[in-house]
């Protein structure tokens, strides 16, 4: 036997066959397909997060802060900026939403439970979910038709009933169709689901259109709900790997019956609290991102094609004949955009004005050949 | 129903009722308590992990390289360094060594699967493995009195010939009792298992006696064989974060079915770098630290209590009365060590010169009415 079919025949068995996870880290001049924050980081943040770093390096023969409480504490006052106030209790933080979403699964997933997600929503929620051996479950969104990214409440609501799930993953704005919830829909949710567990990912939050709320406004009283955070979005900071949620404190305290001792490293810490005490310059971008972004709705639905409206720093558009030689062409041209799976339909990210011009002036010179099918 | 109540009933009912890892992170004048290297980070180091953020800190924005494929080329270079070549592809890494012992756990054990370790050992053997949902079971290490705590490689043997466990735990220098495996063992327990991973926790491997030879010389054909490795302990960088495996590249590629994406930030991987561009200099108090290991050993002897002989900066000592009695006048006199739960025993971090003494003195005055359990 082969090294390859030793490992095999040792490994978990839903697991074999499976490819792992991977938008391709490829290298272009014009890259949309991860949602990253096109704009690198502020000279001045630089210097502080160098700073920190500096300050911490020489300690660093001794394990990090367990708790990371100052950390928390930081994030804590960010959200609490949106005018529902955060404690530091309230808040736990990991190496990216994922491992946040990981911690969430293994204290309240597991076999013999059940996740459900409204799909197509963020790709990572059922490989989580059954990396943590949680059955998954492929919810609809709405009806077939215009507007069938939307998730229709009432349908929301009839599913859960009818599955009664351990786990529902709201996730607003959507990925990656873009649109936010509103509220009664996470509240009819939250409230039909009665024992379950509720997440509401919200890693696009600061790019909501003006007055989307939050579901963090929901938490008070509500200890079966939580809310997904990420930095690695608005915040630009995608490299420092800071993922993060906000619930009861009982909820959290959970969590720490899961998590790898010492998971956050003191450089990780260091740079993610730098980032966070210039969190306004660190923001400073998101106006332009949303301008863009509007930009490419307007512009994808004058050549024809079917953007969705979007409350996030991407857009999902439709009307291609075939996305995956789209894809390719796009790719051709220097544009690297996202295939997430959805015949007809691609995402791209919004990025600088200059990105922008790149990626639609390439698409306008494939439509005339690409755009075909109906929406 | 209160909202610790409601967290209670989404919990995993294996997980109710438990308390989280949690060695005392307490503000203490001497910390020998987490064997951690006492010695900070040298400048010429901090100074090169500062230029090394410096350089990524602009790039935040984008996420990390998914495969740290600089990283693992480094570690690999590190580990070849043993006499023993290690390629870039069988090397694989994580947030410390209890993440890549996760991710080890995700892939190859699960509901249905049993994993063995012969107790006691690293205390989050059975934690990691309880967390995915494997069933753990405790070995023993030998047969009772003096030597209690070798493992006997045809108990081991015998234990997993009768359990027929998916995985199987070595830890070589054993944590907390100090002595490290003959690679005899290693051979005779991965040949009994037949069909199982077997780790070997190699974390204290750079504080072995002379002599001591690393599994890293049996990888090659053994193909279900892992060698886990940390930098928190010789290499002084524990609040940096880096465990990492060897293994055959077929077993690396399994992990990545299970890892978070992106799960090393760029700091973490950038810090990580500029440590093992330094290696000689970090490793550089190894030889210290082992001088107050066996200063500790022959020391405590000298007193009258039961020190068992180390392969790593740590001495695991027997002979008290009380343990817990003797851990906590300690405390009070800013001595923090480790009670590891094994009745009339303690765990004491080999430190600097000074802190040793620090140790020795306190504990010489506890001696006169402190020991006392036969051996």
């Amino acid at each position: 036997m082969d090294a390859r079919a030793t490992v095999d025949s040792m490994l978990r068995a839903d697991l074999r066959g499976r490819t792992a996870y991977g938008a391709p880290q490829l290298d272009v001049a014009v890259a949309l397909n991860t949602n990253e924050n096109s704009y690198p980081v502020p000279d001045v943040v630089v210097e502080a997060m160098t700073r920190a770093v500096e300050v911490a390096a020489r300690g660093l023969n001794r394990y990090p802060d367990r708790e990371f409480t100052a950390l928390r504490g930081d994030l804590a006052a960010y959200l609490s900026r949106s005018g529902t106030p955060v404690t530091t209790e309230q808040v736990w933080a990991g190496n990216g939403s994922n491992e946040v979403l990981l911690h969430l699964l293994q204290a309240f997933g597991g076999p013999g439970r059940t996740a459900l997600g409204f799909t197509p929503a963020y790709s990572m929620h059922p490989i989580i979910t059954t990396t943590t051996g949680t059955a998954w479950v492929d919810g609809m969104r709405g009806v077939a038709g215009a507007g069938a990214f939307d998730l229709d409440a009432a349908s929301a609501v009839g599913q859960v009933r009818q599955l009664r799930p351990d786990v529902v993953f709201l996730c607003s704005p959507n990925n990656p169709t873009g649109t936010a919830l509103d509220l009664d829909t996470v509240v009819a949710v939250h409230d039909a689901a009665e024992h379950a567990l509720v997440v509401v990912d919200e890693a696009y939050a600061e790019f909501a259109r003006p007055g989307t709320p939050s579901a963090l406004t929901l938490l008070a009283d509500r200890p079966r709900l939580v809310v997904t955070r990420t930095m690695s979005k608005a915040f630009a900071l995608a490299g420092g790997r800071l993922g993060y949620l906000a619930a009861d404190p009982a909820l959290v305290d959970a969590l720490r019956l899961v998590r790898m001792p010492y998971h956050l490293s003191t450089p990780t810490q260091a740079v993610a609290r730098a980032a966070l005490a210039h969190a306004d310059l660190m923001l400073d971008t998101v106006d332009v991102v949303k301008d863009q972004r509007d930009r490419i709705v307007t512009e994808l639905a004058r050549m024809g094609l079917d953007p969705v409206p979007s409350d996030a720093n991407f857009v999902l558009f439709g009307g291609l004949a075939d996305s995956h030689v789209t894809w390719q062409a796009l790719l051709d041209r220097g544009v690297l955009v996202r295939d997430v799976g959805i015949p007809h339909y691609l995402r791209v990210t919004a990025g600088t004005p200059e990105e922008t011009t790149a990626f639609l002036d390439a698409l306008a010179a494939l439509v005339p050949t690409h755009a075909g099918a109906a929406p």
